[in-house]
């Protein structure tokens, strides 16, 4: 067996690796703002080497997130849930760089709501293979494409996407509900109110944002206080709406994310009076790890 | 009195004049995309003028439309909810032109939701005024933004405001979900598909609208298609909020907008069971008619 391995979560709009010791610890790590989507021609190999020059080229890479889909490096075909550890190892795809390396690509999950319409995820699973410390849990994956998903026996059983950060990025950006917003502060009441608000659902999403405009046009909320009720609002409609398909009050949620992200959706679940945790870090690594063990590349 | 007026409807992205008879009869019309957002360093009066040159300059203009908000020529305070044609001819702002003509600005209305959280409207309120052949109704008001409007003994009473065309727009344009789309076509169930899909909810709107990426990525809806599926996904999310807000089944729905936006909203009240009926054409020109007569500067 090799001296530990690297892990690559290699994203949308991030890159994420990780030098890793036989013993799971991190000994180096790379991140960068250079996501699938900026890479160019299909180079992804240079700019994965570049990324980690200096790192043992006989260390096996395993690699998960959207590098495997269709504007990745080598698409990978989903596993369908139910899919746990055994699923997810044995969809794997192999190949050897360019360069020589060994690279073992963990398939994305993909599900189908009761209505038939499909679902997908890719690099969720890899972190929640990770973060797993029983046989099942519902867990919320906090980013731009927000995942609600249950794991029962160990596996991925269903979940749902939610587009919360995507939607606050384009509301803001791209509409008049950003014309009001003056920088921003998560003082005052801001984003509890959004909460309630998104919480309690009135006339549903498309009127309910109108009030960003509104209490801005009146003067009843603070220009810089306006993006921190658009997000509370986003989120206490993405709450209202997954307690719509799970059970949450049965699992209790724990929640994977980065801080900035994770720590305000904690927020809004304890308004909305739901019990929930922190997944642990590196949940990613964990997984890549555990899949890594069970494809027998590491050891 | 003068022979006649001029009716004019202006508003965030479009410009719409009409030289309208003593009769009601319009003799003429300007239309362009010279919406306020245009128009710079508030030259609101040449425009006007290059637009309507060789009308009568004795004619009393009569305006309604977002011309009257802070970003246009002069705002106008709302008339608060209930306002009917005594409480906006009530309201009315006259100023002359350095040209020399008389202008009459029609307020727009505002109400208070049962939360307290206001809600606007500029321009609807006078089609309104235009299309009510009877004392009550319920309306419809197609646009980028669009409005529901309870009409009770001649008054707007309450409305709610549904961000509908502009969600369109920016998820289209902005979103993951204009990645897929091709081109554009009506024919296929996409349409009647997202409307019921919209009604039905589900998890709500956030989660809903991941299902455009998805059904394209699995190649079970056509990239021409999926501009429509998330129109209809959109209109049925909203006639399913306005639902819990009105009482959509006791009124029955009067829809006024452009045909490219009535149309199809019809088609989706109809998959939904709601009885409907198109308002009369230029429901402004005729508003702004009445509302003229109510003040007394035209015949």
């Amino acid at each position: 067996m090799p001296a530990g391995f690297i892990a690559l979560d290699w994203g949308t709009t991030s890159f994420r690796a990780y030098l890793v010791a036989p013993d799971g610890a991190v000994r180096d790590s790379r991140a960068s703002a250079e996501g699938i989507l900026s890479v160019t021609d299909g180079a992804f190999e240079p700019v994965f080497e570049r990324q980690i020059a200096g790192w043992n080229p006989a260390l096996p890479v395993l690699a998960s997130g959207m590098i495997t889909s269709r504007q990745g490096w080598r698409e990978v075909p989903y596993a369908a849930a139910p899919a746990g550890l055994a699923e997810l190892a044995a969809g794997v795809a192999r190949f050897r760089t360019g360069g020589g390396r060994d690279v073992i690509f963990v398939p994305g999950v993909s599900c189908r709501a009761d209505g038939g319409v499909p679902d997908v995820m890719r690099g969720e699973e890899t972190q929640i293979i990770g973060a797993l410390d029983g046989p099942s849990g519902l867990f919320v994956m906090r980013g731009t494409h927000c995942k609600w998903v249950v794991v029962e026996a160990g596996r991925i059983v269903r979940f749902a996407t939610f587009m919360t950060g995507e939607m606050f990025a384009v509301l803001r950006g791209h509409s008049i509900l950003g014309r009001l917003m003056t920088g921003e502060t998560d003082e005052g009441p801001g984003f509890a109110r959004g909460v309630a608000a998104g919480l309690a659902g009135g006339a549903g999403l498309l009127h309910d944002l109108f009030s960003v405009r509104t209490l801005g046009l009146f003067g009843e909320m603070a220009g810089d206080e306006l993006p921190t009720y658009l997000s509370g609002l986003l989120i206490g409609s993405e709450i209202a709406g997954a307690r719509r398909l799970f059970a949450v009050g049965t699992h209790g949620v724990t929640v994977i994310g980065a801080p900035n992200l994770a720590v305000p959706f904690g927020r809004a679940l304890a308004i909305a009076g739901v019990a929930w945790r922190f997944g642990p870090p590196e949940a990613a690594v964990r997984g890549l790890a555990k899949i890594g063990g069970q494809v027998g590349v590491i050891g």
